[in-house]
């Protein structure tokens, strides 16, 4: 008898897009005049075109898979060297960062990356991890898969993962455990973070690897959004702190800032002196695994793709990139700018393309969800959705076309002037 | 304590193709004269250029994200629409079997489902599972990492996993199991066969679809070389078979029809009636899994390879496809009477585009490699390496130029008149 993974039963409902998603079909069937008026603000989904300098390197691709001489099989596993190599100098070297191409592992994005970093490590719960909440759910599916936590709670929250909490009161980066809290073995942190739009210093990045080189523990820091940080000082990556290419992987994405989200391509930085455990305390580089993990379950990225992700690095990419960053980030300053306007209490939007607001007048955040949606013709991601601490406020993506921004401040704004949801 | 996933220290000594590769360096650096004339005929890679279809596909794609109005950002979870419908029609509907849309995955090919597959399923031996010797390597490598064996044993198997030798007394294809053996949960079957080239009867295949549906078993069938089957009355699928849609899930690749090895894109079918079972005998239907491991841990596919791939079932994306597989078996069937020729005993080359020879003189497969490496340059495959079943063959690839596989036979033929590796 061929028997399932079980764990996948303990998976609560259904993803949260899913579920935003079911709400707005209903929504479009009682309201089918609306949908022309709809604005999505919801999933963190890019809407401007993919640069010229990435389009141009596809097409070149596209022509060279067309002649024998410069047709290309079976890539390298862990992508190509040119990719690679431009990642390792782009985002690193030219920092002043030691990482080299050998330590880059190119993927289709971070929903894979997250998923099987957790192939290399002890599962069922050998590893105490730590999550932050609100964080991004898939962080949280992928450990329910492979058994790492309970069953769910009636807060959502499952049984075994210890949640970190990010409230307006830490400035939504959690604290380091004390001393007389149990040791976490894999920490998740994502700075800037989906959902909330907060950033983190460089000394409470500090006090995190310090935590980790102490107790021999793991943190996977998600970058995804790097290319939205603006202030001076604060760390793009978490190789700024010493000792941190001992403890630390780091996740991009190019989904965000080259506009990738339906290319598919980002990759991970896996140091060669970070190691992980046996139950026997041998130390093993977690490098020559995630080698193995990938050279033995995939074959990597198109080579078409990969040229594409190459001219990100290019003078013409880069500078086509930061357009996009900035029109993106023009956008989350006209959401933060009017909401405050409004005397809502706002965070994100300066570091980040997300705006995370405070519900007005004590409104849960899916009531608040509906009266946007019903009221406003506005969809957005009720913060809930990303854990229990999201309870009370809502996240609006700035990934959108400045039309519609401006536009979803206006309706906010004659919502708001008749009392937003009371 | 981070701890890690030990069963990835029980991987013997490296996957196949990294030894080839190590041994063809050293060849090379001790005979650096010999490689303008080294033709590899060991990894099975295609050569020709990229379908013409396939590319004018892939330069809309790119084309309409430079716009904002056709730019895509995420797509479907599993695929898009138009692509997992062109393949129901085209792969099935088309021969008459009873596959929907919403039963196709797709993915970024075969190498990543055979592994993805083993998430839904339960691990550290709760199946018990069949598979054939000799085999593709990632089989059996993707149930080493996830617990599903004991330590390799000196002959390379694993324990914990039931081997079905494929050898000339059966025609490389597996008996089903007799009553007095114990009961597989999980099997693996791929025909035409990768390695040995051998094809199996539509007879045969029915009484696997028959032991799986008696012990409650899933088969795994990899059809990735499905277009080189040219004998009639030959199953080009198993869903061919009655029942077959409630207990099997089938894996295709565009590798090795639409030359798809550096672009990336297969999927499986998966039948809704397909169900497996909780360790308390409860019916799971697998296609609600794979749906949810699919939307958790991937974003699926680029748009502009999705097209691609859509493109191989245009008329002109036939053709052209046609023309490939054609051009690879007329290749094969070179390979395979030359070496009849020489008084080899060949298998495959007919519905397949590898030849399986038995080696002559009593040679193992890796003098045989080193024979073939250093004395005629030519790079195969030691057919041990996909299991000590392949022990005393090789594999030869025919995807290559036409030249270089007349040149193979020449060569060949050579070292057999100077009584080949003895």
């Amino acid at each position: 008898m061929a028997l399932i993974n079980e764990h996948y039963l303990k998976l609560a409902g259904g993803y949260l897009f899913p579920e935003i998603a079911r709400r707005v079909e209903i929504h479009l069937s009682d309201h089918p005049e609306a949908a022309d008026r709809l604005i999505k603000c919801g999933i963190g989904d890019v809407t401007e075109p993919l640069p010229e300098a990435v389009r141009q390197a596809m097409h070149r691709a596209v022509d060279e898979m067309g002649a024998r001489e410069s047709f290309r099989g079976y890539g390298e596993p862990t992508g190509y060297g040119f990719l690679r190599e431009a990642i390792a100098k782009g985002d690193f070297q030219d920092h002043g960062l030691n990482i080299d191409a050998e330590e880059i592992f190119i993927s289709d994005g971070s929903k894979t990356d997250c998923s099987a970093i957790l192939d290399i490590l002890a599962v069922k719960g050998a590893n105490r991890i730590g999550i932050t909440d609100p964080v991004y759910p898939v962080y949280v599916d992928t450990n329910v898969m492979c058994g790492n936590t309970g069953v769910a709670k009636e807060d959502g929250r499952y049984e075994g993962l210890t949640y970190l909490p990010c409230t307006p009161g830490n400035g939504f980066v959690p604290d380091v455990p004390g001393d007389d809290e149990p040791k976490l073995d894999l920490i998740y942190l994502c700075y800037p973070n989906n959902p909330t739009g907060g950033m983190i210093t460089h000394d409470q990045l500090k006090a995190w690897v310090e935590y980790a080189l102490k107790h021999k523990a793991i943190i996977f820091y998600d970058v995804a959004y790097q290319a939205y940080i603006t202030e001076p000082n604060l760390p793009r990556s978490i190789y700024e702190i010493d000792g941190a290419d001992r403890c630390a992987i780091e996740f991009h994405s190019f989904s965000k800032n080259g506009g990738f989200t339906g290319v598919r391509c980002g990759y991970t930085a896996c140091p060669r002196k970070l190691v992980g455990w046996t139950s026997d305390g041998k130390e093993i580089p977690l490098h020559g695994l995630w080698s193995r993990r990938w050279s033995t379950k995939s074959n990597n990225v198109a080579y078409i793709i990969q040229r594409g992700a190459e001219a990100i690095y290019s003078p013409e990419g880069r500078e086509q990139v930061q357009g996009l960053v900035d029109f993106y980030l023009e956008n989350a300053r006209i959401l933060r700018e009017g909401c405050e306007a409004m005397g809502m209490d706002v965070t994100g939007g300066v570091n980040a393309p997300y705006v995370w607001i405070a519900c007005p007048d004590g409104l849960s955040s899916w009531d608040m969800f509906d009266r946007m949606l019903n009221q406003a013709n506005v969809v957005i991601t009720p913060g809930v959705g990303f854990g229990s601490c999201g309870e009370g406020f809502i996240r609006i993506s700035a990934f959108n076309s400045r039309e519609n921004v401006v536009e979803v401040v206006n309706r906010m704004k004659m919502l708001s002037s008749e009392k937003l949801g009371v």
